[in-house]
Formats: C-alpha cells, structure tokens, sequence
C-alpha cells in the first residue's frame, strides 16, 4: 500500500466532481467537508437530470438518510451511470435495521455493484442479513460485531466494506484493516459519518478501492483528533474539524495515520 | 416541580430517539442541537416508512416550516402513532399565520393531541383564531399578547402552550411559568427555535409536560446566556451555544435557571 | 451612486421580508446570512402557499441548485407574483450549463424578468447561450470572459446581471463596474454565492437594482475580507464571516468598498 498521504494529494490534485445523492440533514456539511478537503462536490437528484449529470462526475457518493421513493430512484438511476461508466460510487446505508423500506432500497442499490459500502455496525449487521439493534443514526453494536459480516457483505457484493467507529475495520473480504484515527465528539455533530463517504468517494477516482478507503478514513479520524485539540464541545469541534480538512497536509496524514492489517 | 436541572440528567441518561419531521433549514441544526444536548435525533419523513419509525421513536417532533402535502401527511400519521402509543409530541406552527395552507394543517394536526405547541406569539395568537401580525418565522407581537390565548387554547387542546420571546410564558390553562432565560442574539440565528422542539421532545420522555417543558426553556436560554460571553456575532454565538448545550450541567441548569410561576 | 453602506443602513432600517425558493445545501447558511446581514428570510416552496406567501414578501430571491419540477414550478409562481406587484426579485442560475433540464427550466424563469441575475462566469456564459466549460456549481472560466455576454445578457431581459468572481462584473447593459471585494476562501464555503444572493434582493427593496446590487456585492465581499483576518480554514472563516455581516457597519461599507465603473 502506498503511504496514505499519497491519495490524499492526488485527489486535491484534480478535485474531482462528486455527484451526491444524501439526506437533508447532510447537504450542507458534506458539501462543506467535501470542499475543506479539497474535492468539488455538487447535489443534484431530480429524475429529469441525474443521469445526465452523474455521466459528468467523477465519484458518486449516495445516502439514504432521509430517503423517499423519488429519491431512492435517483439513486439507483445514478449508480446504473457509475456501474456502465466504470466509475466508483459509495453506498451510506443508514438506519438500513430500521424500516422495511429502507432493506428494500439497500437491496436493490446493492445490487448496482457499489465500490464501497460504509456504515457503523448495526448498518452493516444489518445490510448482512443478520439482524440489528440500530435506531436511527447511531449504532447500538461495536465494531467486532460485525467484521465478519462485513466480509461475507465484501464477497458478495465486490465492495470494499468499511465499518465505522472508535476504530474502522475496512474489509475487501480477503483483506482487512483496522484505522486507529479518530475523535469521541465525532459523533455529537450530525452528518459527519455522511460527510465522510463525500471524501471516501473523492479519494476513489483513479485508485484501487481498499487503500484508497483506508487512506480516507485515516485523513478524516485524523483532522477529528486535530480538531480535538481546543474544542470545548461539538460546536467549536465541527468548526476546528472542517479547518483541519482542509490544513492537513499528504505529510501529516503519512505521519499521523494509524493503520494495520487486521 | 423538581429541580430543573433534573430533567436534564433523566433526559441524558436515556438519550432518548426523538423523531423528527421538520424544516429544510432546521435539519442539520435541529439534529446537532439535540446531540449537543444529549438525545438521538432522526429524520424521516417519506409514508413508506415514516409509521413503522414514529412506533420506534420516544418522543416526535413537528415543524411545519417548509411544509407540503406529502410533508403535512407524513406529520400526521406520525402524530397519529404518538397519540396511539401514549408518547409525547411538539408541535411547531411556524408562520401559521401567513397562509391558509398552514391553518388547515395545523388544525389537523392539533386534532392529534400535541403535547406541546410551542411558538412565538404570533403563531400562538394565529392558532388561537385571534388573527395574527405576524410574517414569515419572526414574531409581530410581544409574547404578553398571547397569554390569555396560550391558555385558551391548552384548554381546547390539551397541550402545554409555550410562547418563545424575551421572557418565555408557558401554560397548562391551569398554572403558567414565565421563563427569563435567553439571549437577545438567540433569534438572530436561523432555526434556534425549531431546534428547541427537538430539547423539549426529549425532556418530555416519561414526565410531566409543563414542568419538563419549562426545564427544557430554561436549560436552553442559559446555554444562550452562557454562548453570548465571548461571542462578537450571530456565527461565534452558535458554535458557542452547541458547546454550551454540551458542556452545561444539571447542577448548573438548576443554579441558572430564571423561573417564576405567572 | 449614493454611498455603498446607505443602502445596508436603508436595508437594515426595515429588515425587509426575503422569500427564498433556494437549494437544499443552501437553506441554512442562507437564512443565517440573511439575519445576520439584518433582514428578515423565509423559506417556501409549496405551490399549496407560495403565491400567498410571495404577495406577503418585500423581494424573492430563486435559486435553481438541487432542482426539480416540483420547486421549478413554485420558483415560476414567486416569479409571477414578484413581477405583478412590481417587486424585485433575483435569479441564481446554479449549475445551468451542466443540463438540458436546468436550461429549461432558466429560460422559463428569464422570461419573468428578474431584476438581477447572478451567477459565476461559466453560468452567465451558459445562460448568454454561448456555451459552457462550466461542471456543478464552480466556474471554469474567469469573469473577464463572460463581460461582453453579461452585457447582452442584460440588455436582452432587463436584468442587472452580476458576474461572480475574484473580481466581480455588474452591469445594466448600458453601465458596468467592477466590484474588488471578496476572499480567496469564500469558494471553499458551500452555498455563499447562493446566500448573497438573499442579501442582494434584502438591498434591492425600494432602491434603483444596479446600484443596489454593486453596493451588497461590496459589502459581502468586505465581510469576507475581514472574516479572513485570523481564520485558519473554511471552518473559522464561515463563523467569522457571519459575525462580520452582522458586526460591519454601514460607514465600514462605505469606507472598504472597492468599486470602479468597468
């Protein structure tokens, strides 16, 4: 694997078009983190021009936060361009263990052959078919819970699998990493975990999957544990978090990334 | 009536699930106001799915500010669960006086047994069929205006009424309490309001609502107080004000609070 | 022209009432921008109300960014209602080179007569028919490129037409100038051009538009001058930015507007 600082210079070299399909909650802080972290993100989901928009784009990144049926087949009609123009597309899952309608939409997004898939342990217990506690946004189970779920999930759908918490397990199902960075505030500010897939799917562009995604999530933990230094609650937090993206340098993600093999 | 400060701890000991179905502009402060508070917030609002989450959630959330139809539907079926499981809900008649089509969905929706109404008094007196000054979300009128209102219409309804201002008033029909925390900088930022709703859901949890609604103003306008030391503008006082909400303590709520029966 | 900062003292003095038919990214930061520039914004969209609210309002203020027909629809009755009553209103062709539906949907809303279109260079181009480098909502082509079709552009509708940039283009077709205020950061904050946009209709109520829109252009590009003293990321320049819209008095305008005639 190359050093991880690496991906981030490269995406910041080209600032990729990332088309996002997310939930209302996220729009503003995805964009936000998306443009902090040196990518060009851009929103766009009505029927009338998502597929001509996300033949533009370099990445797509979807999330189904706050999804409806209109929104649902945007995101399957931007995926379809992804899949047939080879390019990556990340898939969010939220709240998948929560509602019927949710399980339905997931299982037809899947099957549009994401190249990543990310969310916290219920998510993926929970897109693995085997049950979840999860309500809302927040996972009720630990990372370990779910590394062989999200393996199964890899070989069965060809994407990298990327679960999040205290520390990421990453997972193409033949390989593994664990990602040590990141902050406990994270997840007092809404979207961030949104936010993130905006910056996975921009390190994607013209890389293989499963470094680029470790390579993300060591950057984002990383700019969470910088923006931790003098933040007195989530307030000033997401402020500091969104400076960090944006000042850290390809030489201090190398530095300060903590990853190993699983 | 305990401890303000009381309904603090209970509310973060349980970090209670609050559905809410609210504004374009609210959503991503809504959701960060009420993680920096303690509870779990969510946002869903498509009918495919919108009862089968309200019947997970502990407390619901309605603001009709950006309203239309497939939104109003989606508030009452949810309100519906709430009013079938015996859990609380707010609602927020955000410039029900500004057109018809506002008037007609919260009188459905007050028909639905809210737990609370919380508005400005504009919105209150335009509820109470008093006619109404008021424009957009900012209120026309002072918040003494509408307390004989406030009380008529907790009578018909059978919700706590409180009305937002410099000195909150909040009522039963029965008992009133004025609350005097707050900051003046407060409506200078969008959404603060819409976002209370949220704090006050929660508080809401497994108590009664006056005192608990009144705890939830009280411990909402100190965080105001407290973001207002140091901030020199409307963008500084709301990173200062998610902080405030974090760090603020039960004790401090307790010590701080400015509450008087009316 | 009257001083720059009259037309913030006029604007502030009545806090006019901006209806906002704006993009989902931008809802929030520009209702913030909105108070803190000292008017009074409101958010809606439904065609159940929005011919209602638009007659209630002092200005509107359009935005094409997260599209569909729906909001297109509602964007053409503000519209209407705007030119009926003979009050100003501003259009933001966000992004309309990336799609046939976008084009559509902007000739429709030209044809209404907007008092002021703005936009970056690659959508004034695309708007003037002259084809577009242009991809989401950054431009990919200076401003000075797009001076001749913003005449024209003027000249056709009888717009004022804004061009957007490290040095901004205004101009009625007949007169132009050069507005040198702004930031290098201001781009890396999502949604800034779009909640000027919100500021310009606020100082457009009862003023003459080219003059009033020279004037908030220098303003805004003044708070970002000044936000930019200390910040160290998009992160603290968005907060500081906010705080200097609000704290930036009228004699500040006048004394830091950079404005030449072109």
């Amino acid at each position: 694997m190359k050093d991880t600082g690496t991906y981030l210079a490269a995406m910041r070299a080209t600032a990729p078009l990332v088309h996002n399909i997310t939930n209302y909650v996220a729009m503003n802080i995805a964009a936000n983190v998306a443009l902090a972290a040196g990518a060009s993100p851009a929103m766009v989901h009505a029927r009338e021009e998502v597929v001509e928009f996300a033949g533009l784009a370099q990445a797509l990144c979807v999330n189904i936060g706050t999804l409806d049926p209109a929104w649902a087949e945007a995101m399957e009609m931007a995926a379809q361009v992804m899949a047939a123009n080879g390019r990556p597309w990340v898939l969010d899952p939220v709240g998948v263990g929560a509602t019927r309608f949710r399980q339905d939409v997931c299982a037809r997004l899947m099957s549009l052959r994401p190249t990543v898939i990310r969310g916290n342990a219920s998510e993926i217990l929970a897109l693995a078919g085997l049950g979840c506690a999860g309500r809302g946004a927040d996972s009720a189970d630990p990372v370990a819970t779910a590394e062989a779920s999200a393996c199964d999930l890899a070989l069965r759908t060809g994407a990298v699998v990327a679960v999040s918490g205290p520390v990421d397990y990453v997972t193409d199902g033949t390989q593994g990493f664990r990602v040590a960075n990141g902050e406990a505030l994270m997840p007092r500010v809404t979207a961030l975990g949104c936010s993130l897939n905006s910056v996975i799917a921009a390190f994607l562009v013209n890389q293989t999957a499963l470094p680029a995604t470790v390579a993300a999530l060591a950057y984002y933990g990383l700019a969470g544990e910088r923006a931790a230094q003098g933040a007195t609650g989530p307030g000033s937090f997401q402020v500091a978090f969104l400076d960090a993206l944006y000042t850290l340098s390809p030489q201090d993600v190398t530095a300060g990334a903590r990853v190993n093999r699983a």
